[in-house]
């Protein structure tokens, strides 16, 4: 058996999980980042010991564990630097404070990777064996697998999909570049592109909804416009599948991958997400490659960062 | 040992290589492109026979040979497809025709890999464990390496660094897509970015150089005014650069690589290209990934495509 955690900035999940990537039993509990770093290790080990408790599993079954864990962080020591939403860490050992609670082996990964990996080893891509995954929330996150090993670089910083540029000079992003491709495919970018919409005059219900404020739009009020038939508003999600098609052909001409995973509360718009980011990755890719990816949506859900960070776990304990 | 052979539209190459990537003896031929695959495989024969006999070699001293030929091609069965610059040719058994001809077994890669495989191997990042290279001539090629081996995809043709996308809906790329990386960091990207500012009326002795028809502007025309001062061709070169840093940012936070090599005549403007493409590359990349990059010229100059083709017969029949 294998432990995977999921550590986020507001809840972890831990689950106990065979040798071929099924969950036998799993448990959640708030994350308590506010407590800083001890307080959360509290908790790790708390949802394991529940987890492992409803499997009726002691350590002795057990192979490894990970923590799919927020970044920055050197994943070979097991490190995490100091992650934007775990307040008032810095430079914690993790892999080290964790191992010595449980008895076992526990090893630490980017949360991004490592639900790219449990797609790839037990979800979407599971019967290919390359795939390239986008997480699209606040920002875009990502994995890379290829030959079926996760390419995660020298410093284990690899696989920033959401910052490829994508327009030279484009937006300003949080991360102090500009264009790139978060800052026009993620949710957030999403809502930018809504308001620069709305300020140039474009009419739609979302102007109203928002009560005089832009600041006010959401992800959600933009769907929901569009799936009552504002215009406007499916033409937001349609642009925004449209920067992600463009990122996404360039993936397919830079990596040649068999499979393009989306996750995320946006892939709920449907065709009138997918059918523009196919359109756009077909045009932007050469044809062999383009052809050859299919862009699907996550199969997972939630417990891609569970299934994942065990399926490291295993990988690293078998090397 | 080892045999390497350089596949080129004008010149075949061939090489005996020893096992640690060191040139033993070289030949070359013009390769007939016009004579059509026939004659182009008796060229590659009779190069190979030359520098055997040069180095005093037999077939029974040869591990494997492996070809650089120009895309696209599957790389696992060797049949080349029609590639642009070898008029005439249509799916063509290129591995199973030189093997058959010369007696130990050849395989085919992709030109632009083999060239990145011999500079890993035995050039500019022969002390490192991945690279990304770009070879900058009238398009942009590449190659990448990960964890000591070629990211050729599923298809063979990943590495298409030439077509990212850096400018949403900018210019038109031959590929049929737009705003790809080639149409402005390869010497026609520079040409072009020349005679747009010289439409624009930017004062430079270009305009009289070309002679009141901007298509005969040449990279060397630019090179040579930017040598002897003209501060638009400097401008031009340096837009070049920052161009190919927004490129190379993006793939250091994608790849996380140790090294990005840049290859070809334009590398030789020296610190005048190199300068804006650090500065820009560091301003788009992640702050630990980008200053890990080393950002250096590659060091075999013509001979990387035989020595990293012979990199790849060895690595392919070892495995």
């Amino acid at each position: 058996m294998l432990i995977g955690i999921d550590l986020g900035g507001t809840n972890v999940r831990a689950a106990v999980v065979t040798r071929k990537g099924e969950v036998v039993e799993k448990a959640q509990r708030p994350t308590d980042a506010e407590g800083g770093p001890t307080k959360v290790v509290d908790n790790i080990v708390a949802v394991v010991k529940e987890a492992m408790e409803r499997a009726g599993v002691g350590n002795g079954a057990i192979i490894a564990g990970a923590v799919g864990a927020p970044g920055p962080m050197n994943w070979q020591t097991g490190v995490v630097y100091s992650p934007p939403n775990l307040p008032g860490w810095k430079d914690v050992p993790l892999a080290e404070m964790v191992t010595s609670r449980l008895g076992f082996t526990v090893y630490v990964d980017n949360d991004a990777n490592a639900a790219c990996y449990g797609e790839f080893w037990s979800g979407a891509a599971r019967d290919v064996d390359s795939c390239v995954m986008l997480t699209l929330g606040t920002g875009v996150g990502g994995g890379i697998v290829v030959e079926g090993r996760l390419l995660r670089g020298i410093d284990g910083t690899a696989a920033e999909i959401g910052h490829m540029c994508v327009a030279r000079g484009g937006r300003l992003c949080n991360c102090g570049a500009h264009g790139c491709l978060e800052q026009y495919a993620s949710v957030s970018g999403l809502v930018r592109t809504a308001a620069d919409g709305i300020k140039d005059g474009r009419q739609t219900v979302l102007t109203e909804r928002a009560g005089g404020d832009l600041e006010n739009l959401t992800g959600k009020m933009i769907s929901d416009a569009a799936q009552e038939g504002d215009a406007f508003a499916q033409w937001v999600i349609e642009e925004t599948g449209r920067w992600l098609g463009v990122g996404i052909g360039s993936l397919i001409n830079l990596l040649n991958p068999e499979m393009v995973i989306l996750y995320g509360g946006m892939t709920a718009a449907g065709d009138m997400l997918f059918t523009p980011v196919r359109d756009m990755a077909l045009a932007q890719a050469f044809e062999v490659p383009g052809k050859r990816a299919q862009i699907v949506t996550a199969s997972l859900g939630d417990d891609a960062g569970v299934i994942g960070a065990a399926g490291c776990a295993l990988q690293r304990a078998e090397r």
